[in-house]
């Protein structure tokens, strides 16, 4: 099988979730698998000097208006949650855990964790809010609480940032393939064809 | 008719080139005009706290590969010029003369004078090579110089420019739809919903 699809991600961010529910689907098209990687945006934002998109200069207003548009133009639903953004250490943590003990079961929580904030308006950044979205999608909700306090999987999400950086990634989504790089949802067309007949 | 799409652009903008020799072509589909508007992006950066993109940490180095490969992908032939970015004072202010003189004229200027830039790599940030272009084009040479250095064109240019900042353009291309924004050449596939079924 090719490379997998690297998708990095912050739980937070809206154009994060419309690339998430999508990437699966055009990645098993090509008979890809996905690397989740959830980061921390801010810390990637301390290394960019930027700022989450809604407290920037007539960009943040543009933004507000553009992710629920461009969820409606695709069809996927999305209700803006009422706190926005919010840390995302808790969902963050959790995933990396789930890679360990079931890799399979990876893109289930993800979606499950951005449909819980991005459509049922749930804050996902407290780790009770966390494991309670989980232990509903069929995972132990004392093992997530565990796994969101544990050292050792704290300092994977900061290393896999710091490798996020590493590596150029600046925004969420922000997706590999074959090491060519594309940001944001909108680059999914371009994604598709360098799947299809590789670099052009 | 209805109301004409305005399109916001820098003449360093290679989105901006990219969505210029595209916009023509879809505004007429749903027979719209467009009115196009040259700014200064500068002046818009001093508001936004921005920078040109190569200037920027991460997202700079990936812009550099992202234009050349969203021109490719969309089959439009670009160059990337020697000198990047340059000043845009000289062909913006000429358009904005053209549209005084001879309105059905001013897209053939535009893209005229981005075709120079980003696909013959000739520097028009100067008076004169933008005066060469547009002779070239079928414009009097010696009238493009003096509008140029028009007091009343200038105004002109820093009163547009300012109107964008008003209406909340940050970027380039920035699109309007009957008042709805659209920013950058990544948003033509939503621009053109818009134009078919008026909002979404």
């Amino acid at each position: 099988m090719a490379n997998p699809i690297e998708f990095y991600f912050d739980f937070a961010s809206p154009y994060g979730y419309i690339g998430a529910v999508q990437i699966g689907g055009l990645a098993g098209k090509y008979e890809r698998a996905v690397t989740w990687r959830p980061i921390l945006l801010g810390a990637v934002f301390k290394v960019t000097g930027s700022a989450p998109l809604p407290s920037l200069p007539l960009k943040g207003d543009y933004a507000l208006r553009d992710m629920p548009r461009s969820a409606r133009f695709l069809g996927i639903p999305l209700n803006f949650p009422t706190t926005f953004p919010i840390a995302t250490q808790a969902p963050a943590r959790a995933i990396y855990w789930i890679e360990q003990q079931a890799p399979d079961k990876v893109e289930a929580a993800v979606i499950a964790l951005y449909r819980a904030y991005f459509v049922k308006n749930r804050d996902i950044s407290g780790p009770e809010t966390t494991a309670d979205v989980l232990a509903a999608a069929g995972f132990d909700r004392g093992q997530i609480l565990a796994a969101v306090a544990d050292a050792a999987i704290k300092d994977r999400l900061r290393q896999e940032t710091q490798t996020a950086i590493d590596r150029g990634v600046f925004g969420s989504p922000f997706v590999f393939v074959d090491g060519e790089p594309f940001w944001g949802h909108d680059r999914f067309d371009q994604i598709e064809r360098w799947l299809r007949d590789g670099s052009f």
